[in-house]
Formats: structure tokens, C-alpha cells, sequence
């Protein structure tokens, strides 16, 4: 980043096009008044999807623009679109395949130390680790919505927050809601995390207070479907992976030295009606519905125990585990309704009486709000 | 801020030592470790209690050691012992009265814009306004757990923030909840925040908890009063003045141009019980208990419509007011017990249901750790 006028101009290079990486670019574009008033200049200066890279004719000292950045949003939003759509406009160059990581690279190099790069990875790929770990060698800063890049092997993990003041990650765990910025505070002011428990699936947060209301699993998962709230396949939700790899990002970042084996993690359904054994058509029409007993069973012993039941991750000791829990009515978790995401934090100074954040965890506005919020966060190792 | 070995030294000056102050002393000697891990070096260069400065001989290069920190601390915990005690421990200067402000500005001279110096203000004064906009001036960073600073005319808090990124104030609402850091987020991220409610005094919070159990406001004061919960007089809460600074801190952050005169607050007692009309034994032996019935008679009232009556700061439209609300009993505000401080954020992304932050809000152990946090935050500036 560089200052001129006393402005400081951030240049950022995003990775993925995707719901949240097309909101970025809406986000930066709608701020520019408000980052003006506060002498910030976010220059975008190449986007990537899964295949290419649009890349600005003139790096040290361009950025794509704003109808630019909304042409490509334009574009990106019909699937079947390529940035290459964009060449004709002139001012830009265009990497496909294997040139796209090479240039990359030399962007970062160029960029890395003498100014700063914002590498921004929005992907929901685990194919960016190899660029991410050699941009933060070239002196970039990482912004990270993708979550892969932090559940992978603990070496890479390593690599990749060796330096931890230059990659921020808030969006991967509650999307924009202030759960990494949070922790990350409590930590290094000295008062240890000993206690973690959350809810961060949106849509299992929702499934279980429509249960616990008397409804059936396969017709609140049915009908969360049809309003776009589950995976295609909602085997990918009610597997809990999901929920895991935002336990062990959370746990990670308490300083605990574990892998996605170590996550003690609750299916919800059984490995016969798994995605090896059965199509996801097939356990639409049959296994769901062969679930629902079951667990209304559960939710009744909770209840006549006086308590709930909630679908959480749990950090304590040296357990990580991810399912089903039955949790008392009163508490944070217990009370949450609808697909809000809480986190509870218990620590020295929240010992008796946790620590909570609480509210929409999931959708793309937010988490890209949640980027936007790292890549300003960041720029301070700049100015 | 200097590297030596890759590690960043953060020389450090704090005014005040109060709880607060001597706590902070305490989690920097204690969190040593911890900083050395990340390559953080906390210097503590100076401190100042109200009338007097002690400083390092040795102002560039070196911070006193940690024995003599804890030995501050001791010192300081008697009120009736000055700084002046420890100037035979050697390798450190003492300055008096009129000389203080002046070798402050002298050090913030030497240090701000060569390697930086976070000058931490832990008092309750009004008078440390002036060091404070001539430290900004210098290049330091100011870090704040004193209310004062940013609730004084809007010229001198412009001054105050005129460069916001070397400026923090975490603990000033909430103790160390990441009130202040997550406000800053949502707004920086583009998203206007419309609407802040909050329950930001634990004593208030505690009092209207326990009076909607069935005590009586004396009742409950005065035994909140013996556990040392709340101000020698306890007028200092019920009058809300404390909410107010918070609300008016807040109100601010989110770029309201306001002061406190502009600030609605409804004061728990009347004007003829107050401390221009009543000692504070007075108020205690008779003007507390005839406050009882008028609460308890609202306090059913809210409860006859289904609502609970809590103090509160509410920050919406152009108004900013500060006082007993009746709120919706499933609402984050309304489950409120005991003395957690909980502020609820509506914008953009969070619209139907709030970004909520609760845990305990006041305690000098999560106040100082607050003040810590946002000194390793600021110093991302100088790395």
C-alpha cells in the first residue's frame, strides 16, 4: 500500500468469483465514499475464478474501474460466463490454466513488499494453498472467506500464520460476525480460552428449532431446500463436516495443535444413507424420512430433562467435538432461534458467565462485509 | 516501535494508576510469554499517577524490569504512598506537579515518530485531555480506558481521532468486551449501523434484574452497595450519567455529531434527592427507599403488557437517549440477569435480528485486558 495525498491505497487481488467474491467487489465499489473520508483507496487490481485471471494492464499503479469491477459481477453471475467475456474492453490482460498461478506470483512479487497485496481468496477451493503459502513469502497479506486453506495439514497451517499479523479470517467462522476478531483479542490479552461452544450452522440452527417445535427432520429439511437454505445435497449440512471445519479453525486459533482426525464429529444420518450408498435423490425420497423418529425421540428426552437439544461444536480440555448436544433451556444456545449463529467464550474474565456473539452467520452480504472489515483491518501494517 | 531480532518493542507510557492501571501493569508482566511467542516486547517506559511521573533512566532503549512493575503496582494499592517511594530502587527518574506534563511531551517527542509510543490513559481525569492531543500530534498512538477524553466538546474529540487508526478505546464501553472493535468492523465494512440498544452499567443491569424478582430498589441497592458493586455514592449510577458517556462514545463511533447535552437521560432519582439538595448518608437513610414504590408500580406495569423494564442507552434516528425502557422479554435485553452488559446492533446485515455482544462488562481484570488488547492491536501500525 502506498500513500498518496495521505490517502493509502490498498491494492487487492481476489481469488474466486463466486456469491462472495462478486458481493466483495459490490462492497468495495459502494464504500469508495466512505474509505475516501477515512484516506483509503481499495484498488482491485486482477480477479481470478477457477480458471482465469483478469488481470489490469498497468499493476504498479492501476486498478480496475468501479464499472468494471460491476461489469464482472455481471458476467460472473451467469455460470456459464468466462472473464475472457471482458478482453474486449481494453485496459486488461487475460491469463487462462497454467499461466494463471505464475502470474499471480509475479503480481505478488511486484506488489508484495513495495506496497503491499491483499490476496483475497473467496474460493471454496483447497487448490489456493500453494499460491496463498508463496504470496505470504513475497510479503502479501492473506484475506481468507475460504476455509480449506486453514483445516489443511497443521504444517501448512503453520506456514500460512507464521506471520499472524498479515492474514486475517474472520468470515470463514460465523461469516461476518466478529467471532475471530474476538477471540484473537481475548488471547493475546492474556486470558486463556478454556471453553468454546457454538452453533455455527445457520441451517442445522434452524432445523433443530423447527424440531424442537414439533416439526419432522425431513420436513423442515425439505422444506429449508426448497427456500435455498441447505446444500444441494443436504447430506453436505447434515454431515456436521461443515460445523467441523469451523471448530478446528477456532480451536487452531487458541493455539490447540490438531487436525480434522482429531474432531470427534456426529452425522446425522447413518453411513447407509452416506453419499457412497445412495443418491442424493434417493435419500431425498427414502433416507430422510427414516431419520425422523429418531430424532424426535432425542429431543423428547431432552425435554423431559429440562433441556434442549442443539447441534454445536464443543472446544474444552483436550476434546473437539462436533454433533448433538443437550444443552439447558436458559443459555445462549439454548434460547437461539432460526438461523442465527452464537458463540460462547469462557475464559479468566468470562469464567461464570461466557463471553457472547450472537447473530446472522451465514449469507453473502455479511460474509463479504466480513472480508471488507479484514482487508480495512489489515492495511494498518501499511500506512 | 522498534524491531530488534524480529521481535517489535512497544514502548509504552501510562497514565493512571488506578485498578485499572495497576492491573494492566500486572497482565503485561504476566503475558511475557505469550508476547515474546508472537515477537511482541512491551516496554513500560513511564507511568503517572495523578500528581506525579516516574520514568526509565534510559528512555530509548530500555523499560523498567518486572520486579520494579509489580513493585509499582504494590506501592500504588495503598492510596496514601506516592511514586516517589521507589526512586531508591535507582535507574529510574521521578518528576513532580508542574514538570510532569512537560517531560511527558518531552519523552512522546523523542519516541512517537522515530519507534512509536502508545501512551495508555487509565484514569477517570478530565485533565489528561491536553498530554493527550499533544502526544497525537507527536506520532504516538493513544489507547483509552478513560471515559473523559471522548465525551468532551466535539472539537477536542475530532482532534482526539483526526487519525483514527492510531487511536483505540476499547475498555471505555463493556470493560473488554469487543464492543468498540466490532462497531468499527460493521462500519468500515460498509454496513451503516441504524440502531444500538444496550444495558451498559452492570450495577443498573443487577438493580433492575433483582427489582424485577420482587426487591425493593433500596433493598437492592444497598446490598449491592456492601459488596462494593456499586459508587461510594450510589447516586453516580442511578443517575445514568455513566450510561451516557458510553451512549455518547458509541453514538459518536457511528459519526453522530453530538455532546452530551444533546443526550436524553432519565435520572433514577429526582432532582430534590439529588447531591446539590441531600448528602449522600441522607439519600441513603431516606431518599432511596421513597424512589420504591413509583420503580415497583412500572416495574408491573411493564410486566402486565409482557415487557420488562431495563436501563438502557437506545441510539436510533437522530435520537440518543438514556433510561428505563420496557423491552420484549425474549429479546437479548429482556433475558438480561445480573450484571452482563449486552449491546444489540442493527444494520444492513443484521436487520431482523441484531448482532448481539454480551459477558461481563465492568471488573478491572477485563477492563485492563481490554486496554492490553488494543495495544497489541495498534501496533500492526509499527511493525
Amino acid at each position: 500500500m502506498t500513500k498518496a495525498n495521505s490517502t493509502i491505497v490498498i491494492p487487492v487481488l481476489l481469488l474466486g468469483c463466486g456469491g462472495v467474491g462478486r458481493q466483495l467487489l459490490h462492497h468495495i465499489v459502494s464504500c469508495r465514499d466512505l474509505h475516501s473520508k477515512r484516506g483509503l483507496l481499495l484498488r482491485v487490481v486482477g480477479v481470478c475464478d477457477s480458471r482465469s485471471l483478469l488481470l489490469v494492464n498497468d499493476v504498479i499503479s492501476k486498478g480496475f474501474e468501479d464499472a468494471f469491477l460491476t461489469e464482472i459481477c455481471r458476467i460472473k453471475s451467469s455460470s456459464t460466463s468466462s472473464l475472457s467475456a471482458l478482453l474486449d474492453r481494453g485496459h486488461c490482460q487475460f491469463f487462462h490454466d497454467a499461466e494463471v498461478t505464475a502470474k499471480v506470483l509475479e503480481v505478488a512479487g511486484m506488489l508484495g513488499r513495495s506496497t503491499g497485496l491483499s490476496v483475497v481468496d473467496c474460493s471454496a477451493s483447497s487448490e489456493t494453498m500453494g499460491i496463498l503459502k508463496q504470496v505470504i513469502d513475497l510479503g502479501c497479506c492473506v484475506i481468507l472467506a475460504n476455509k480449506k486453506p486453514l483445516t489443511c495439514e497443521i504444517e501448512d497451517y503453520d506456514k500460512l500464520i507464521s506471520n499472524f499479523r498479515r492474514i486475517r479470517f474472520e468470515s470463514t467462522v460465523g461469516a461476518g460476525l466478529p467471532v475471530i476478531a474476538s477471540v484473537t483479542r481475548v488471547v493475546t490479552s492474556g486470558d486463556p480460552i478454556h471453553r468454546m461452544v457454538g452453533s455455527l450452522s445457520g441451517t442445522l440452527g434452524y432445523v433443530m428449532s423447527e424440531v424442537e417445535d414439533g416439526k419432522l427432520l425431513s420436513e423442515v429439511v425439505l422444506a429449508a431446500k426448497s427456500l435455498g437454505y441447505t446444500e444441494p445435497d443436504p447430506r453436505d449440512d447434515l454431515s456436521g463436516m461443515d460445523v467441523a471445519r469451523k471448530a478446528l479453525i477456532l480451536a487452531r486459533l487458541i493455539g490447540w495443535r490438531i487436525s480434522m482426525d482429531d474432531i470427534q464429529v456426529e452425522s446425522l444420518y447413518p453411513e447407509e444413507l452416506g453419499p457412497n450408498s445412495m443418491s442424493t435423490e434417493d435419500f431425498i425420497r427414502t433416507g430422510l424420512s427414516s431419520l425422523d423418529i429418531d430424532l424426535q425421540e432425542r429431543v423428547h428426552a431432552a425435554s423431559s430433562r429440562g433441556k434442549v437439544l442443539r447441534y454445536v461444536c464443543i472446544i474444552e480440555g483436550s476434546k473437539c467435538q462436533v454433533g448433538l448436544q443437550e444443552l439447558p433451556k436458559d443459555s445462549s444456545l439454548g434460547r437461539l432461534r432460526g438461523s442465527d449463529n452464537v458463540v460462547e467464550l469462557y475464559s479468566r474474565c468470562y469464567k461464570n458467565s461466557p463471553l457472547v456473539i450472537q447473530g446472522a452467520g451465514a449469507g453473502n452480504d455479511t460474509t463479504a462485509a466480513g472480508v471488507l472489515a479484514d482487508i480495512i483491518d489489515v492495511q494498518d501494517l501499511f500506512q
